[in-house]
């Protein structure tokens, strides 16, 4: 009874067989899921938003999953367990945000390998339970085994929400306006930043790390936020968005999903785009354009999401939501436009979970 | 910045830390989870069950969650990727059968290195496809990534169940009948078989593996089945157990949690296990007594539960269902009668997930 899975490089991979990367996280969800039966009509929603929808009678739970690998997601050199605990935490506290709902209760598996000790998992879940009290969300259950290689964290969240207050990503229309909240691309330079401190500590262990004055993109990375704030400011402005997403893989890929799954094309505005001044000089000094941090960074776990233009007046002067661009019709493309007014083809370059060998990730 | 958590062996472990295996799993998650605050009052039932249990109006919602790690808990040598698909989801849909709910929504995060191929996460998601069909339940979400090492599958699990019909593990009292369905330690065999073979096909490739006659104890393994029809079967008795548990650790590890829990002791009798004869048979050629394959054992998804004991003219002539003891009062102890009328008492060597080194484990 030979393994099915012989361990081989991709090089010699059976001309039959297609290794994963080809696909690409997308894609393998796509494929993977693409005959599924729904059996229950209370599945309001499956696969295919921030979170599943399911009909509880007065209300509707949202039910999200987000899975984190060492060496894949976080690298330990430079991961707190504590903050990495919160973080874990708070990536699906912002799936739920990201459906216009309220974060609840969450479990959380942890699959640890012999080099963890039980104080490494005490700080691990001191962080989650960090989260857990700023967020009001229950921990009330989960799965502990050992691992053959490093750490696994797999975290499931159940939120809840009005029925008509829920917010999916297939809401948009044409003429639309396209929002955010914060500001973009700190998480990723602060991953840059990181990684670079790594490579120097790598050469020369006596040298310390040159972070100072870039607490704000370090922290963007190592503890990010969810944005569960947004639901209420736009509810006290009166108004419900057409469709929202979290921005985990970059504000490119997000603004996709969005086009996609509501059938419309879209413009953003470079300029409009909001990046952080730091933000902006990290980039420079990675010859890397700040826009492009946005577009492709992710981890910002910032909310977007489109308004109808009726609600202009409403959400303009509203603090801390940029309006970045609008929807169109879906034969007038997906498109950036320039600060100098050319028209680029929006095009997905963000973090891909299948593809570890992006430029600036581990 | 030195990584905290420098790889190393258990041997040379700094002697302030303590490694995972010493507190054992249960012993971890009682310390990891001893100081969790909940904030909402829907949660009914946190940490400490098959599920947690969340009052969602009407009904109550169920959550519930595994984590499957490659080398820990299965090993690919033997286990077709359409059975470990199928399993992973069947170890879910048990826990809400053993809280006597209805499983619903299922949401699956794989995690897998590049020796996957995407035709192998296909058998993988043919076989979790084929046990939602089966057990009716919707695959509604999920999360897809690279692993550095081997084969990571979580899945999480809401059901649903009328407030008043939910089953605790901390509901039997002394006198209460002790029963379970179907039979055990037929899992337990089948693994003992299929590592047996797994040496003999490592020492001679050309060797086929001896399984013939042993298709149910190998079944059992590979594949198991959650029983949700109890719940049915109960009600149509006109019965609710006042405390149940899923066996997935064996019958002595369970049986304390439900006396741990409900506050009370026990006596079970050893002849009144129910055991399949091939397993008896193939217990004997192991040198293991068939009881102790069916107290350590686990992995038979079968439920044990506890009924009143108004209730045994409902439940004696019940098909597949056996009773097996009784509750006691806590000071009475926790033990097994032997079919020669001797007690020891019962004691918890049943599978624990971060004890990788167990006779007959991998």
């Amino acid at each position: 009874m030979p393994d099915q899975n012989p361990d081989q490089n991709n090089n010699d991979y059976p001309s039959n067989l297609t290794p994963l990367y080809v696909l690409g996280e997308f894609g393998l969800i796509d494929r993977l899921t693409s005959d599924i039966k729904l059996y229950h009509k209370e599945t309001l929603k499956g696969v295919g938003d921030d979170a599943a929808v399911i009909d509880a009678g007065e209300k509707v739970m949202l039910l999200s999953t987000d899975l984190l690998v060492e060496g894949i997601h976080f690298d330990m050199v430079y991961t707190p367990l504590k903050h990495l605990g919160y973080k874990a935490a708070v990536v699906n506290i912002s799936d739920i945000a990201a459906m216009n709902g309220i974060p609840k209760q969450l479990t959380v598996s942890v699959a640890a390998s012999s080099r963890f000790s039980v104080e490494a998992l005490d700080e691990l879940y001191r962080g989650i339970k960090l989260a857990c009290e700023r967020y009001k969300v229950d921990l009330v259950g989960g799965d502990t085994s050992s691992s053959n290689k490093g750490l696994i964290i797999s975290v499931s969240i159940l939120g809840e929400a009005e029925k008509e207050e829920v917010v999916y990503r297939s809401g948009a229309r044409p003429n639309d306006l396209i929002c955010v909240s914060g500001d973009l691309g700190s998480a990723y330079m602060g991953l840059l930043l990181l990684e670079r401190e790594k490579k120097v500590f790598q050469v020369n262990p006596d040298m310390q790390p040159e972070l100072e004055g870039f607490d704000y993109q370090v922290g963007r990375q190592l503890k990010p936020e969810a944005r569960t704030d947004i639901r209420e400011t736009l509810k006290k402005l009166g108004i419900k968005p057409t469709s929202m997403i979290d921005i985990s893989d970059g504000l490119a890929s997000e603004t996709l999903h969005l086009c996609k799954q509501s059938g419309t094309g879209c413009r953003l505005y470079e300029d409009k785009i909001p990046i952080n001044p730091e933000t902006r000089e990290l980039s420079m000094e990675f010859k890397i354009i700040p826009s492009v941090a946005a577009l492709s960074g992710g981890e910002d776990y910032e909310l977007l999401f489109t308004v109808s233009q009726n609600d202009y007046e409403k959400i303009k002067g509203a603090e801390g939501i940029s309006i970045i661009g609008h929807m169109t019709d879906a034969s007038e493309g997906k498109a950036m436009v320039t600060a100098d007014n050319k028209e680029i083809a929006l095009t997905a370059q963000g973090w891909d979970g299948m593809k570890n060998d992006e430029p600036g990730r581990l």
